[in-house]
Order: C-alpha cells, then sequence, then structure tokens
C-alpha cells in the first residue's frame, strides 16, 4: 500500500525542520509555530523548497485557513524577507493608506497629497492594475515623465523633502510575496483571506509606517463582493497590522458602481485634478476626505476624525493638495503642465457613446464589467507583458439612481483601435440595468467601519 | 489586491479545460465531471500540466474528498494511462488478492499457488515492500535466480502454461500513477483513502482479472490503525472496483502483530514452505485459507465461500499447491533446492536473541516497530536506493497471549551487520508489554467481509 517511507517514526530521525511534516501540519488543521512559518517562507524565497511543496502547503492554507498568531507569522516573514524602511530619522508619523481595488478608484492620488500638505508624511508603495482594476502606477504613468521607480534612497530623500512620494515596489520589498504570489496565481490559490492579508501587509508594513488606512472594497466591482467577505478581510488584516505594533482602521466601501465618473489612466488623473481644483464628483470626493480625515486621526494630527474631515477639505479647497500634487510631481520628473492642463495628458483619438435603449432609472452598473471594458480597450493587461494604453477608457453620464430617457447618452467610451471597440461597447451596453422606478435604497458610500484598538482610543 | 488576471470572465475566454479551473473547482468542494479528471490526469502524465498545479489538485483531493463517480473517473483514467492486459484468450476466470500491506505478511506466496492449483488463473502484479512492511516482490527474490521481471508477453505465456505468474510492475501499467504517486510522496498527500484507492484499483484492474480479494489489514503493524479507517478504505475499492465491473469483496484482517512466526524475506517465503508442506503457524495458515476461500467463490471456482475453504485446505493438504508454487518457481527461472531445502535460502550469519525481561503473559506487540527492526537490520529500505539483505529478519517465539517467563527467548534476531544489530535490538525489547494477566479479549483474524453486490449475490 502506498506510504511514504519519510513518514516513518525512524529511530534515526533528527528534530530538523522538514517541510513534509510542516505540510501535513497544516493539513491536518495543527496550528504551525512562528518558527515552522517562517522556515518553509525563508526556504521557499531562497530556493531550498520547490514549487510543489509550496503549493500543496498554500492549497492546505487555503483550505484550512490560519490562525491570528501563524497569519502574524507569515507577514512577518514575508515583510522580513526584503528590506524594512526605518523613517525613524524623519520626524512626526507616517501613515499609508491601501485599497483592496475597484473600478474608477482613484482616491490614492487625492489623499496623498492632501494628507502630505497637513503635514504627515505619506510613504505610499503602490502596485499595478490587477484583473479589471486601476492601478494607481499605471495612472501615474500617465503624466508624461512621471518616474514611479526611484531607489529607496531617492524615495527617502523626496519623503524627507516634501512630506511624500509615489513608487512602485521595488526589488528589495518583500521578495518572498512576489515569488509565492507567482505561484498562487497559477494555483488557484489566490482566494484565501490569509494569505491576501499576508501579501497585502507584508508590503505595506515594509514601508516603515505608524499607521494604515485600509479601504476595503465591497460590491460588484470589487474582488470581494459581498460585505461579509470585505469585513472578514478588513478585521484580518486590522488585528495582523495591530499584532504587528501599527496603528489600523478598515473603511469598507461601496464599490456596486465605479467611483466618480472617469475610467482609464490619464481619464483619472484629470478626474483627481478636478477634485484638488475643489470640483469633480462628489462620491470621489467624499470618499478621498473620509480616507484622508481617519489618516490625519491615526496620525494623532487630529484630535478627532471629525477634525480630520475638516482638515483635508480645507486642504482641497485651498488648493494645498493641488500645491502638494504639483511638488510630489516636479520631484519625481513629470511634467506640470499636464497638471495644470489636463488637456496635455494622453487623449484617445476617437469618441463613441453608448445610448440608453429605454427610459427609466440606472437600477444597477455591473461594475466589473466596466472595469473588464476599460481593459478591453487597453487600459489593463490581459497578459502581464500587456502595454497600457494610458489614453483609453470611459466617462459615465449616468450613475445609479439617475433618470434617464430612451437615446440620451449613458456613457462616452475614449478608444484607439477600432478592434478593441466591439467588446468594450458590448459589455457597457450590458452594464446597465434601467428600471422604471428609481431603486428603493440607495448603498451608502461608507458601509462600515473596522476600528483598531488605537483607533478605537 | 492580488487576484489573478486569468479568473476574469474574460469575453475572449473560451470552452477549453484549463488546470486552474480545475483546481478552484475541487478546491471549493466541487464534484468534477469524468472529462475534467481525464484532462488531468493524462496532461499530467503527458508532462503538459507542471508539478505544482498537480500538487495543489492533490491537495485539495485530499482534504476535499471525491465522490464514487469522481473516484471511478480518476481510477480508469490511471489505468488507461497505460495498458490494460486483455487475458479473454485464456479460459475460465481470472481473480488476484492485493493485500494493503503488513508485517510477516506473506500470504500471496501460499494463495497465488493455492488457488492456480485450483484451477482459476492468478496474473499477479505484485510491488516491493513500502516502509516498515514487506513486499512480494522483495520476498520472491529472495529464491535464487527468481525472475520478477517478465514482459507482458511472457506473463501472458505462463498464465496460459501454468494459470499463474508472480511479476513486478512494468513501465506499461498505470504511468499515471508511478508519476502521481512519486509526487505525493513529497507533497504530504499520501494518506488520503481515494488517492489510495485509485493508486491501487488502477493497477489492479490493469492485471485484466473478473475479482479481485481485498486484504486490507488493520492495528498497529497497518498503514490504517483503526478498524474504521481500514473500513473506510475497503468499502471505496469495493465500490471502486464494482463500477468498473470487476466481483470484489475486501477482508479486514488482523495487523496489531505480526501474521506468523518470521519476519524477514527468505525467513518468510521459508515460513510459506512450512505452510505448503502442512505446517506453519495456525495465523498464517487460516488467513490464507480464508483469502484463497474468497477467490474461488468469486472465480465461481466453489458455490460457497464454505466450499471454497475446503478446497484451498485440501490443495494444501494434498500438497497440489506446493507442487504449483515448484511450477511458478521453475517458469521464472527460480533454483527448486532452495524450495525443496529452505537452508538453501539466503541466511544470516549471525543471531542472536531478545530474552523477556519478567514473567507473565505478552499483552501487545507494537507491531510496527518490529517491522522497522527488520527494516532497519536490512530487509527493507529506507532510502529508495538502498539494497535489500534477503537474509535478514527475526523469529518470534511468543506472540500476543502467551505465558513466558523471566529470561525466556521473546525472538531471535538473524543478522549480517553488528553496526545494524543495536537499533533493531532495541525496538523489539521494546515492542512487547507484557502484563500480570493474559488479555481479556482477542481480536479476531478475521475482523470484517465488505461484500460487493456479486459476493453477497
Amino acid at each position: 500500500m502506498p506510504n511514504s517511507p519519510a513518514s516513518i517514526a525512524s529511530p534515526t530521525r533528527t528534530t530538523t525542520l522538514r517541510p513534509l511534516d510542516l505540510i501535513r501540519k497544516k493539513r491536518d488543521g495543527g496550528e504551525m509555530s512562528s518558527e515552522e512559518i517562517g522556515f518553509l517562507v525563508h526556504a521557499y524565497t531562497d530556493d531550498d523548497i520547490p514549487d510543489y511543496q509550496m503549493a500543496a502547503w498554500l492549497m492546505a492554507v487555503l483550505i484550512k485557513g490560519m490562525t491570528g498568531p501563524e497569519l502574524s507569522a507569515l507577514t512577518g516573514a514575508m515583510l522580513h524577507s526584503g528590506e524594512v524602511l526605518d523613517l525613524s530619522d524623519i520626524p512626526g508619523p507616517k501613515v499609508d493608506k491601501h485599497s483592496t481595488g475597484g473600478v474608477g478608484d482613484k482616491t490614492s492620488l487625492i489623499i496623498a497629497p492632501v494628507v502630505a500638505a497637513g503635514g504627515v508624511t505619506v510613504p505610499m508603495i503602490s502596485g499595478r492594475g490587477l484583473g479589471h482594476t486601476g492601478g494607481t502606477l499605471d495612472k501615474l504613468q500617465s503624466i508624461p515623465g512621471f518616474n514611479i521607480n526611484l531607489s529607496l534612497s531617492e524615495f527617502r530623500h523626496v519623503l524627507k523633502s516634501c512630506g511624500c512620494g509615489l513608487i512602485g515596489q521595488t526589488a528589495e520589498i518583500a521578495p518572498a510575496d512576489k515569488k509565492l504570489y507567482a505561484l498562487r496565481d497559477v494555483t488557484a490559490t489566490v482566494e484565501s483571506p490569509n494569505l491576501i492579508c499576508a501579501s497585502i501587509m507584508s508590503k505595506k508594513l515594509a514601508e516603515g509606517i505608524d499607521g494604515l488606512v485600509l479601504d476595503v472594497k465591497t460590491g460588484s466591482g470589487a474582488f470581494m463582493k459581498t460585505e461579509k467577505d470585505s469585513v472578514h478581510l478588513a478585521e484580518l488584516m486590522v488585528e495582523t497590522g495591530e499584532r504587528m505594533g501599527k496603528k489600523m482602521v478598515a473603511l469598507i466601501t461601496d464599490m456596486d458602481q465605479p467611483l466618480g465618473l472617469k475610467v482609464g489612466n490619464a481619464l483619472e488623473v484629470a478626474e483627481c485634478i478636478e477634485v484638488m481644483n475643489g470640483g469633480g464628483p462628489a462620491d470621489l470626493r467624499e470618499v478621498s476626505v473620509e480616507l484622508a480625515a481617519w489618516m490625519f486621526y491615526l496620525a494623532a494630527r487630529t484630535p478627532s476624525v471629525d477634525e480630520g474631515r475638516t482638515l483635508a477639505d480645507k486642504l482641497i479647497r485651498n488648493r494645498s493638495a493641488l500645491k502638494k500634487f504639483r511638488e510630489i510631481v516636479v520631484n519625481q520628473g513629470g511634467d506640470l503642465r499636464a497638471i495644470d492642463d489636463p488637456k496635455r495628458l494622453p487623449q484617445a483619438q476617437h469618441r463613441v457613446t453608448v445610448l440608453s435603449p429605454t427610459s427609466g432609472f440606472i437600477e444597477t452598473i455591473q461594475c466589473e464589467q466596466v472595469g473588464i471594458a476599460s481593459l478591453v480597450l487597453g487600459g489593463g493587461r490581459e497578459k502581464k507583458e500587456d502595454v497600457i494604453d494610458p489614453a483609453v477608457g470611459l466617462i459615465l453620464h449616468k450613475k445609479v439612481g439617475d433618470a434617464v430617457h430612451a437615446g440620451e447618452e449613458l456613457c462616452t467610451v475614449l478608444y484607439n483601435s477600432d478592434a478593441r471597440l466591439g467588446t468594450a461597447r458590448n459589455l457597457l451596453q450590458q452594464a446597465y440595468r434601467i428600471a422604471d422606478q428609481p431603486p428603493a435604497t440607495r448603498r451608502p458610500l461608507i458601509h462600515r467601519v473596522i476600528s483598531g484598538k488605537a483607533a478605537r482610543a
């Protein structure tokens, strides 16, 4: 009968940690020690454990889950697989924000300058677009000349000089996450709240921050479609961050329709500039102010979230945030003319409108479909090698609850390639559901706040 | 937030089977179709799916389990990854026996000649020792000259001429099992009843048999320590075999102490010859007769199991089984003189006895420890590359329930290397538990019969 000779309680067996024993422990629902988890992560990162053993362990983790201490150990091991910034020579608290990603989710470009303008250091290391969601780095790179590839010493320099830097993950940050993520991607072990939490937190905690505000999206355009799943992930991240000594709060925010009216890289930069000029869509403004308010509060810059809200609002209205954004753009080599005149941002050659087939009220917008439409136009990547077209995207003219007449414009598609238009237009035509009556209830923008101990104090 | 771009419901997605979707399906507890399982097994065998994806799927199978139809599909896909013998040109039914493995478990060497002597064809493809358990092939190879590596056409030839052949797995039989087993061995996915069942049954069904008697061992020397686990595995195998059109029965037999008195390759061959000469230990005789009786019954050679028992007993007493065994040995190139005079089998150079430290009754014998003692002496393999010493092993003088005096011999150790003696002796000294009273209850030799439909009819 098949069985592994390695599993014999042989008298010659030593107490060395062995991958097979550790896989078996998690497989059988046991709790692994911090030493055991550290061994697995470091040995895997050093290529001492093969992919197939790690894949078996990841699947066991996905199905059997992890305890809080296990999750902290995993996050810690991934964090310490690379460099952890020490920003203690920069005075004052450092806070950051992380979003789980959405469609039209562009708040980072507003929040970072707002909070830095308020005197709090924001060392923001961001990611690329993933699947149907956009990424901060892709948006920033639609600004001509903007350099997201600062070295860690250059990053430290801009943080000192202007209180904010916006860069991409460097090779020094959490290499274990990079390797594990690539394996999860091809072994159906992405969708584990524990593994998602460890991946996000190991990168964010490498920033040398004191506090972190999490924007956990929920709804049809989020990775977590239900509020229950979003809350669960938020709780894991808040608890893990706190266990590692950080001030934490998570806002569960709505992603059942795109945030703001513009989706696409350059389009979203332009919309952020509108907000920092005192305009822009109300929902984008409100979510941005709310997140910035919590960052001020975690940084103890304001004694309450309310006062944080007032401060954020003021820094937008008096153009301090815009001034700070211009400073960031200059520091990172971007062309200021594109900020001062957003028509200088990349522009698509063609546009076409999607019209409403009927009269009534917008009941729902299939948000993931809208994200995929933008991706298909060239605004995102279907394969890792794909090159993004910064100019393409779409502008929504109607959002949930709005009245619409037959033949009226639902949205405008901005595109460069006829070949890509058809699929995108189809997706958008199917994304809107129109009803006779306005929806009875409106989803709130902020569903819930999951506060850590420090945030509750 | 991390997620796989591959999981997007992209409009360009095709209906081709994709490994990632199949891993996800099992991970989430779904039931896979026969087509999906066949795709995975064949693509993996053809090296079109990497080890890490199969490892993730195997772990999901181990934890989430399989339905009966899934298990049959897996067994069928593994079976048809290689050659399936067609023995329809040999008249009469063909049956075989498979044991899940134990210590001193040597019944194949008795049963195969008994059943063949009764006129039923026994195409027996056996395995090596695994862990602490012995293997039929290793035992046969202690007979000088015995060739277990017949080609399939030579195998067919001996089956026709004498009704029985005893060979090892060839490269043509179930190559998918070979590859999957090697992966399971290093990913802690061996201990899955479904995967164990598919592995055993895919190899056994390749023999072109009509019926199969399973000897599922239970107790301290078996891989399945509890009766519950043994019964579960037995039921899976009986159901799977029946679903594939075979007559099936499983006997749950005791392995809480070694079967017979001798453990070690040449020693066990000698003990089988004792039985076929009308002697030998009663437990070994009884289990062998019982299994042979069921084989006669499944082959419809006798109208009842009782009559099968009588026939098996007669074929041993009138030496027909011994005569058939000699025929098998001649057919496969073995030295008959070693059968007629077992002292010509390999003999160890040294012997030492283990004495009882106290007086009383044998309460238990830690059976796995006894198996490891034999392995450590050289009778088994600690690593795949190890070469077996056919001569070494041990002879038990006391079994459970026997009275013993302080200083009386518990067992004799037969060895060739002083360096290997110490560990083995220690294990044997600790293996016996001696009590003041004889055990209140005795474990039966045959715990239970799990009959398939045909066996119940």
